[in-house]
This record gives C-alpha cells, sequence and structure tokens, in this order.
C-alpha cells in the first residue's frame, strides 16, 4: 500500500487536531482509502510548547521550507491562518506541485482568487472545506450534492464566538460584556474578538460559499457587514415577547438584476430550524431551485471538527490522486472561469421586515409622532409595545414593521431622531421570517 | 463536448422530476460537468398518461430493454420502486455494464448485497444517494466528508408521511386518522400507507445508512421496529407539557459489544434540533467522534428534491466517467469487504429513560400500586401527572422515569397490567434526550 505524504504548516490548535486525527483513526482511514496517510513534516515556529498528544521529535521543525520544498510530501495542511506568511507558504507549495489543503477563510476571502489561478497553473488541488462551517460539508454540498440546482440563497450562522455570546445572552439572561467575558475565559474567543464580534469573520465565510454558489466573484468589500456588539439583551427579551430569537446572520439572495449579500444581526422565528442552534454550534440553510431548503448544522470551530474536515479535503485529494485525476472537480465548479465580479444590491434597496426601538419620553403624543413620520416614508406599522419598563432613560417604544424599503427607513430614523420627545439613536434590527 | 447518455426506467414522480431537472438546468449542469447530459430513453408501462411537462415521444417506450441493452447509454436511473422488476432490470443493465443510480430504498435494504456485488463484478457504479433522506448528501456526507470519523450512532427522521402526521397531531390537534387522511389527499401518503406508518420505510433507510457506516450487513429482520399507529393526540399532549416532542426516529448506537438498532415513535426535547423538523420534512443527526454532532435537514421525498440527489449521483458518475475512474470510491467505501453480519443488541437490553401512560382507577392507593411494582424492577420515577381528565374511561397517570432497562419495563408492565386498577394496556413511549 502506497504512502500519502503530508505536511502539516501551524501546529495550533487545528494543526494539533490533524495530527491527532490522522493518528487516531489511521487504521480506519488506510481500509476506507486504500492507502496510508502519513504525517511526514509539521513546521512551527514553536515547537516546545505541549499540544497534549506526543508528536515524535523527528517531525518537527521550525523551518516551513522543510516542510514546502520536501520532495516527498504530496500534501500540505496549511492551519496557519492570516494572510501574511500563509499566503506565501501556500503560493511556495503549489509552485512545488504540491497540493493544498486549508482552513484559512481570511486568506481565501481576500485572495482566493489568486490562490485559485496557482492552484490552477500548477495543476494541484486547494482544498478549503474546513475554511467555512468547521465540520459541515458545506463546500462539498455545494459544489457536488447541489450540483443539479441553480443556488437562489444561504442564510446561515457562520461564527461560533457570535453565536455562543448570543445564546448566553439569550438563554442565561446576562449582558453583551459578561457574555463576551464567558467566551474568552472558554477558549470560544479570541483576546481580541473584534474579527468575530463585528461581523468580518461571518463576511469571509459568505464571500467564499457565494462566490462558489453564484459562480462569480463576490468582493469582501461588497458585503455590508454589521455585527453584534449594538445588540442589548432589553432587544433579546422584546425580540422573544415576539417570538424570534436574535442571530447574527450570513445573508443572500438572487434577485433578478443583483444579488442581496449581508451580515448583520437579524430577529428570526422560533418556528425556524435555525432558532435553535445555540452556544458554538453553526448552521447553513442554503435555497436551491430543486431541493428548496436544505439544512446543515454542526460544530463550526473547534479542534476535533475542523479536523474532520480538512481530513475529508486530504481524502478527496488522495482519491484522486490514485486515479490520477488532481481536480476531477476544478475548485471553481460552478464558475466556469467566470471570475466577473458580481452585481451587488445596495443595502439601501433590500426589502424586509423591521424591529425598531425607540427611547422617547413618556407623555401620549410621542407614539402619534413618531408613526406618523414612519407612515410619511409608507413604513406600516404590524404591531407596537409600549408598556412599563419606564426609567429615567426614558420609555422604550418597540415596533414591528411589514415590508419596508432599507432606504425608507434610513430616511424616516434620520427625522424621527431629530424629534425632541426622542432620546437616544433608534435601534434597528432586520427581521428574517 | 461529449454526450453522456441517459436511460430512465419508470417515470413516475421521481423519474419525471429526473427528466425535468436536467433539462431546466441543462446549460448549468454542462458547465459545471465539462459534459452535456441526454436523456436519450425512457421506459414506462405507461407512456400516454400526461406528466405535466412536455417529453418528446421519440424518447418514450414501454419496454425496458430497448433502455438496458441500448449501447449508447452510459447511466441507467430506476425509478420504479418495489423489489421485484426493479431488481431483475438493476441486475440486467449491470450486466451491460451500465452503471446505474436508484432511489430505491426497499430494494437496496433487502438486496443490496447482490446488487453491490453485481456492481463490483461488472465494475460500474451504484448510486444511491437520493434512497434515503431525498435531496440531503448523507450517503455522501458518510461516505466522504464523515471518512475521518468512527460513525458513533444516527438519531433521523426519515418518513415525511410519518412526521407529516405527527406534525399535524401536534400543532393542528387533530386525530390521527384525520391527519392521515389529509396526508393521503396532499399526496404525502400512499392510499395503502402502511409501509409508511408501520416504520418499515424508515427501517429500510436505516438498514442501508447502518451498513455503510458501521461497514458491515445489517438485517432488516434485525432493526426493531414500531410504527406510529398507536401514538394518540393524548400521548403528544402530555409530552408536550414535559416539554417534548414525538416523532418516529430511526437510532442506532454502537455499543461495545454490539449495536442499538431500531425504528420506533421516541419523546425528543423541544431544545433538540430534530424537535424543529416539521411537516414532510425529514433529517438526520450523525454522531461522529470527530465531528460530535452534525445534522442534515431537507426534504426527504418528492419530485425535484429526490431528483437532485439522483442528479448529484449522475455528476458523480459522469466525473468518474471523464477520468476513467468507475467505482473512484468503492459502493462500500467504510466496509472493507467486510459484509460480516453485525451483532446487534435486543431491544430488551437497551436502557433508556420512559414515558409510561396507564389509565386507572381514580382511587387514593392506585399510584402507590403501581410505583411499588416499577420499584420493585429498579424502575425510578423521575415525575408524575396525575391530575384531570377523569372519564369513564379512567384517569391517566403519567410519568417519566429516569434510566431504565426495557426489559425490566416490559416485566414490571406485564405485572401491573395484571392489577385490577388498570384498565387498558400501559402506554410506553421511549425518550431520546
Amino acid at each position: 500500500m502506497k504512502n500519502l505524504n503530508i505536511g502539516i504548516l501551524g501546529l495550533g490548535t487545528v494543526g494539533t487536531g490533524v495530527f491527532r486525527l490522522v493518528n487516531q483513526n489511521e487504521a480506519l482511514l488506510s481500509r476506507r482509502l486504500g492507502q496510508a496517510l502519513r504525517i511526514k513534516k509539521i513546521a512551527d515556529i514553536d515547537i516546545k510548547s505541549d499540544r497534549g498528544i506526543p508528536i515524535p521529535e523527528n517531525l518537527l521543525t521550525t523551518d516551513a521550507y522543510q516542510v514546502i520544498d520536501d520532495p516527498d510530501i504530496d500534501i500540505i495542511i496549511e492551519t496557519i491562518g492570516g494572510d501574511t506568511v500563509a499566503k506565501t507558504f501556500i503560493l511556495d507549495a503549489m509552485a512545488n506541485g504540491k497540493h493544498v489543503v486549508t482552513a484559512n477563510k481570511a486568506l481565501l476571502a481576500k485572495h482566493g482568487k489568486m490562490i485559485i489561478q496557482q492552484a490552477s497553473e500548477n495543476n494541484v488541488e486547494l482544498g478549503f472545506e474546513a475554511s467555512v462551517g468547521g465540520c459541515m460539508p458545506i463546500i462539498k454540498t455545494i459544489r457536488e450534492s447541489l450540483v443539479g440546482n441553480t443556488i437562489l440563497g444561504f442564510k446561515g450562522i457562520l461564527n461560533g464566538t457570535c453565536n455562543y455570546i448570543l445564546s448566553q445572552i439569550t438563554h442565561e439572561r446576562v449582558s453583551y460584556e459578561a457574555a463576551l467575558a464567558e467566551a474568552q475565559q472558554k477558549g470560544y474567543a479570541e483576546a481580541d474578538p473584534s474579527l468575530d464580534v463585528n461581523g468580518d469573520d461571518t463576511a469571509h465565510k459568505l464571500a467564499i460559499i457565494s462566490s462558489l454558489s453564484y459562480g462569480k466573484q463576490v468582493k469582501l468589500d461588497d458585503i455590508y457587514t454589521e455585527g453584534i456588539t449594538q445588540i442589548t439583551a432589553l432587544d433579546i427579551q422584546f425580540a422573544h415577547q415576539f417570538g424570534y430569537c436574535i442571530k447574527l446572520l450570513a445573508i443572500t439572495k438572487m434577485t433578478e438584476k443583483a444579488v442581496d449579500i449581508r451580515v448583520h444581526p437579524a430577529m428570526i422565528p422560533y418556528s425556524h430550524m435555525l432558532s435553535n442552534v445555540n452556544g458554538s454550534y453553526n448552521a447553513l440553510s442554503i435555497i436551491g431551485d430543486a431541493v428548496d431548503e436544505m439544512v446543515l448544522y454542526g460544530h463550526g470551530a473547534g479542534m476535533m471538527p475542523t479536523a474532520s474536515a480538512i481530513v475529508s479535503d486530504i481524502a478527496d485529494i488522495a482519491r484522486n490522486i490514485q486515479v490520477s485525476a488532481p481536480n476531477r472537480i476544478s475548485t471553481l465548479a460552478n464558475a466556469a472561469r467566470n471570475t466577473q465580479p458580481i452585481n451587488v444590491l445596495p443595502i439601501t434597496e433590500i426589502n424586509c421586515r423591521f424591529y425598531f426601538r425607540f427611547t422617547a419620553i413618556d407623555s401620549p403624543g410621542v407614539l402619534s409622532k413618531i408613526a406618523g413620520v414612519l407612515g410619511k416614508y409608507d413604513i406600516s406599522i404590524d404591531c407596537v409595545h409600549q408598556k412599563g419598563r419606564k426609567s429615567r432613560e426614558g420609555v422604550p417604544i418597540v415596533m414591528l414593521t411589514h415590508q419596508a424599503k432599507e432606504a425608507d427607513v434610513r430616511a424616516a430614523f434620520s427625522e424621527i431622531q431629530a424629534l425632541d420627545v426622542v432620546w437616544e439613536a433608534p435601534v434597528l434590527i432586520r427581521i428574517e421570517d
């Protein structure tokens, strides 16, 4: 049985997970693949720290090029992250004829086009299942299982940190700050959580799957992105009273003239599958013209789930090597070399239902003033909550609207904010039914 | 661009769906696959009825062998169903060197071993993604995405008819009979719904995915199977009060000495993803050693969702033909030619929590008598409901137990049923937390 030699760049959580999984299920993998997977070399700047699993010293090096330039290595796993050295290493590995598997969403979202081109020029494969949704087979499902479908859109919870924080505020009634601190303590959030809580990580993932699904280049800058830092326990409680929970969603829908693509907190009804996605779990709802709605759910991050996705890419490449068919499915299977940027619908053009919370003085005419401005902009109110919660900071007036246009909502908000009865900047949360 | 020629056997709902999808997304499929898919011949005993879509007359034949023996046809789609002619046609097609794609779970569950052997002997592929879970990529996920995982078990809602009926009883508070009649009217249930409501269809699907996952032959007769015909609105309401819904589940778990594998109605907590699977939707929760829990959700049946799964199999085979690598992944990828029957845990050996409903006379000593028998068999009670609902038929005593052994429960039930204070056969529903 031929060995397939693997090199790993980056021995953090995910890199260690790949080492652990390939060793733990070695016999099973050999049987399933008809060839043995052997981790030949691992590079990391720190080869001294304990990874909680014995790793033979002779596998370790601090020099990435001992992996990249090793002629015996067939596949290189990049688990460094970020878009600086990781990019150089991947491009050099491909130039050396190595297949590459990566979990690096930031890199792919920013430089995917260049990396895919490098893979194509060197006739090597690029595996990136682990870059979106951890263990969930999102990339494989889009490229292979839904091959017969026109993809019409997605709705996804793609960041475990944000979902953990929002779940804790919802179910444990803690503050945003307390939930974030807890997430950091449990290792779900980085010391600097901004990439997660600002929605950028979710936007990276959305850029990857929408490019793949629509067969056109989706630029990161074109994705309207709003994080969860403004979400309060108060809004989560009001949402709950209306039968909704609040999740950070990646949303995209194909419309006739352009693609609606955005990342922001949204209210989803408790009857929808995504409302039951709690803690650090992720889920993606995919709409295809034949399948209607399909949902994938699983751990979107973590050592072993991410390693599982990486190993599935290794297995695909191993099977292709075995039958001498690298790139049996081209990286952008759905794109047909069409890397034109996609036409994006401006956020002001979207139509949806909205949740508003105004903080106003507690006097009889206030609601009528606010409603008057909304009416002027054709924003029709579905229901209003005005009871209780009186405080020095004013009384909250909460409402859900019928379908309205974001541009109209923004215009109305400017006028409402200028009213002398309204005290704070109004809160707006989009509703996804 | 080379054409890939497809023949269809059986022009019912699914066969028509395949024709429709291949034509509807023709350009997209050609682009993605790098070759054109062309439906060359379709056989059905009825070629006169309107299928709601124009089908060129010259494609149609009543003679299946005009498809099976056509030297130009590369792939044959079997959408006849059942295990009589479908079996013969598939075996003959394979003998002729045709790759076969089928949605026929009954056939695979009963004669899978023979069919897989025939495929292997003729070096042709057998695609069966559509046989379990409609559009959901269950087979691909098990064989490819979870290739690095030891599969530890499943929990699934795999029959849309049963799920529709249970959802209607739960949410619309109708009777079992009314829900079934409605399912039949809407086309979700057959005129003879027994294969669905008895749990047999679910058992067929469980046999297929567990054989594939464990790499051993799971015999249909070894799967303990209980349907939904005994489920009453009363039990569904009680379950709801305890925070559970009732679903027909396919369940399997690997234990040290044997596999626990069964189909029966079960109570699942509202906090679990599967509790939100309503109507004719299906879902499968898969437990793998690396991924922990992963869930797939989607339409488990229906014209276009099933066609989508069939087209994904066609695409896989087309890609393998293109690179001259038929059976790039062998049918039983995980099995390593090991088709030994698996060791099955008898239902009496399982341990779980239980829901009991006794119908007894309304007198003070009754609960103590019942609890006495349960105590004797080491069955410990978690909580009891005894209030209200007095009627001529006696008062219902409802309880949830802690973990107990099924054999003990059965023994206790024999004794309780013999008590003169208990009027009807007690009801037992297993709880899956």
